[in-house]
């Protein structure tokens, strides 16, 4: 069965008649509304956000043409930022990663067991250690060496790697800093999983630093890449109880099924078209 | 400032239109949308059920005559059951209570510091205990004997006091089977907490059944109360962890804090009309 | 490095005396307690149960000698019932399952990655389709075909594979009921996910019946089995949120999370010696 | 029934012994162990703490003499650092508070229902709001005019009313900052609720900081009071989720809920004496 479903994403100054206008129009061109959630962000000077799925089997109009007259009929007077995708047309991910290889696996299974509106179509890590986990997937491994000096040279590889090829960046536990430069190619395309419950614990070995203050709970947090670090749109977050019984370790082995879930959330939401940016922040439909 | 939003709640059969219907309806009086959310259940034959708030500042005919209209130019053509209701008309709730006060003295606080879109009218007990307090936040206090053999006479007492003096009865720890009966005058507008994780745990005595199965996570539920005992459908419920060090009377006090809370958020969102009950479920706006 | 670890796991009628008892043993033997955890179940007549962690490097006897000492000076006064396992002989765990993966995978991925202090030693199956992951992981796969007919067949074939040669068996989402007598070969060492927040839910299709319910929340069990089905002693719980919005499939989907952890969480605690079975309940030290 | 427990609450360097040592005095002075916890850091050296209630009614000396020979005995020869209460003697709480009443109220309600082993002496305020609310517990209301400027005076006031009449200090929402001279009075004394999960959110208005950064999930932190603001041992800590829907008004209002409950939790427990403070953590027995 092939799935027709469609979503619609939109964003616009708030304002009385957007739901009549967007819901006629997909009325009288036959689309079948399934699912419509929305959102009005009120302490800045209103906006609002949609997500609308439905039904495109019935439609009148060819896609293309129905978009264009959406373009038209309602997206322009109401000047609204919007997208439509099909749900059939699946989504290229592509992982980047280190060593560890819990948040990677997690992504690889729930794909492989149908779990994921998505492809996972490459994994590049600066470490061969993965390689064989990876391609009993079936899915490509490339290895690029990076560090703190080779960084150039690997993201141009990686660029040339990626480009066009892949509509989402995933980095699972990738333990390099990215370039702005790198960012700045993906604008809102790439998923980071940082551990911890941000923003506590910035940088640089945070179950280390959540042990050495002694908190009780400890986080993890999936996030869009900015230029700025662990400073982008917070996606998803969840947490874990921790005691005074437990070792920096212990929260290691914790924290590895939270960063798993968590990240495994966050790309399943964006590749379902889920999520909204607005400025900083995230709208998420449910 | 006065409160000028509605609130209008439908489930209907589902169909293509009837957002359309909806929200053309609205756009055309003058009445903003502000929150919208629907469901469609798939597996039922399919049945829309939907949520809207809307400002009435600015509606073009006094709101008795837009029900009328909307009962003739959307309700019927849909097969709408439906209800419309201004948010500034307070629902008058009536608790039941016996000796516990947790449960009560939760709405009570939530009630008086202004968290709560509802008045607590009155409050009907089968003991003397808690009349200070409850008269200590200015609500009247009513002692109504009970038990099993005097029954009928309590309940025709209970019906005199409440009846058309009350939106919504709340069972706050009631330790009184209550009738068929009186059960129907009531329809879908008593909530019962009860101190389980419904199904399990049915009938008396809970905390010690959980005790006795040696579960290691207890629970609270909501529900609204039906002829069969503890069955009804179900609002909202809530779990907290226990271990073997804890016993009957540790899973009593930490079932208080579960049940004040797990109650106290199904009678906020009865009164916010956020609940629409379909056959023994319950449907809940957020 | 090796593990000199020893644990000690202790269950007797409550006097005073009994910390002392021990602790001096363990010292005057040069056994340095690292760990010393316990539990007094004050409504049974007073079952004092403890479970101790101790150094082996220095104690003064080769361990047989310090066994046979500690049953005739501390176990024998005392009415004990006790085990004494050191933590480097890990147990031998095999694993039935049928078709469904995700907590099998969970358990080989634990183990690969060295967080289970256990080996997988075989996995038998019902059904051939998990036979490439199996083996991927270098785990022995053998297919016995089961079903109700073919019960006392497939039994008698399992003990055969098993018996003497594994330590623990865990049904990991196997969908066959196995007979009493098969379950009195290993008693307190057959530990079943239960796809439910038991008691609720008890049988087929748990799943099902919480969506026709209408619960808030739906959750997992993972129990030791006994000769009455889903009613053994209970290990771990968790439990997630569902709403209105879940299908019987969302639910499934979620369920797979809670059902993986919880078991891998059991299977942990049993094979670190964290557990004492006591009634139909469980103690289970941190 | 008199409680005739005692809590014994050590610290020390760790080293073989320890256990047999404490145990062995009680067991020869008639003192019957009924809980038993211990916690050895691994990490700073080696710290031992253990935690133990026993029974004091068939002891062979008065309590003083106990301890004097605990002292001589076991407490020197492994320099520990030890407190031995009764469960009898119940600890003196005041409460400081400015005008949010959620949290002062959760205290005086867990006490006046008898869940706190201790006794509310007293309850200090810079505004006179919540005089009525306190006064019908039977609790002193005491009114003292504090902010930047008149802080010296206020303190002293404070100073005046409590020293020696309290056995801790709970800043229950206490809008005003503390002197780290009036802090010095009353070390690992003072517990503060802060409204956010630290150390995020340090400071000022953590609802608005929390609702800028758009995270998923916002919590409150019970910690004892040290010179540096928000910065001293935390005790406890709990969570909540929020959405993209959630004003900052919704996430104070469902801080409300966290801050109570945690800070209800650390009181407790500080009364119950399970927290051992230990550089700038905290151990806490269960």
């Amino acid at each position: 069965m092939t799935d027709s479903r469609a979503i619609l994403l939109v964003q616009c100054p708030d304002r009385p008649g957007i739901v009549a206008a967007i819901s006629s129009f997909l009325f009288r061109h036959g689309a079948n509304i399934i699912d419509f959630e929305q959102h009005t962000s009120e302490d800045e000077g209103g906006v609002y956000f949609t997500r609308l799925e439905f039904q495109t089997e019935r439609i009148d109009l060819p896609l293309e043409d129905l978009k264009a007259a959406f373009a038209l009929d309602v997206a322009k007077p109401f000047a609204m930022e919007w997208r439509l995708t099909l749900a059939a047309e699946r989504k290229r991910v592509a992982v980047l990663v280190s060593k560890h290889d819990h948040a990677l696996l997690e992504l690889l299974w729930t794909w492989k067991r149908g779990d994921l509106r998505a492809d996972v179509s490459l994994v590049i890590s600066n470490h061969q250690d993965l390689r064989a986990s990876v391609e009993s997937f079936g899915v490509p491994f490339v290895h690029v060496p990076n560090s703190k000096d080779a960084r150039p040279e690997a993201e141009a590889r990686m660029a040339e790697l990626l480009d066009g090829k892949a509509d989402l960046l995933v980095l699972a536990r990738y333990m390099q800093i990215v370039s702005p430069e790198f960012v700045a190619r993906w604008p809102r395309r790439i998923i980071n999983i940082h551990h911890s419950f941000l923003p506590a614990f910035v940088g640089a070995d945070p179950y280390r630093q959540a042990y050495d203050r002694g908190v009780k709970i400890v986080g993890a947090t999936a996030h869009y890449v900015t230029a700025e670090l662990d400073a982008g749109p917070i996606i998803e977050q969840d947490v874990g109880r921790v005691s005074h019984r437990d070792s920096v370790d212990d929260l290691k082995h914790l924290g590895r099924d939270l960063e798993r879930r968590v990240l495994a959330r966050a790309v399943k939401w964006h590749c379902e078209d889920r999520i909204i940016v607005h400025g900083n922040k995230t709208v998420v439909f449910s």
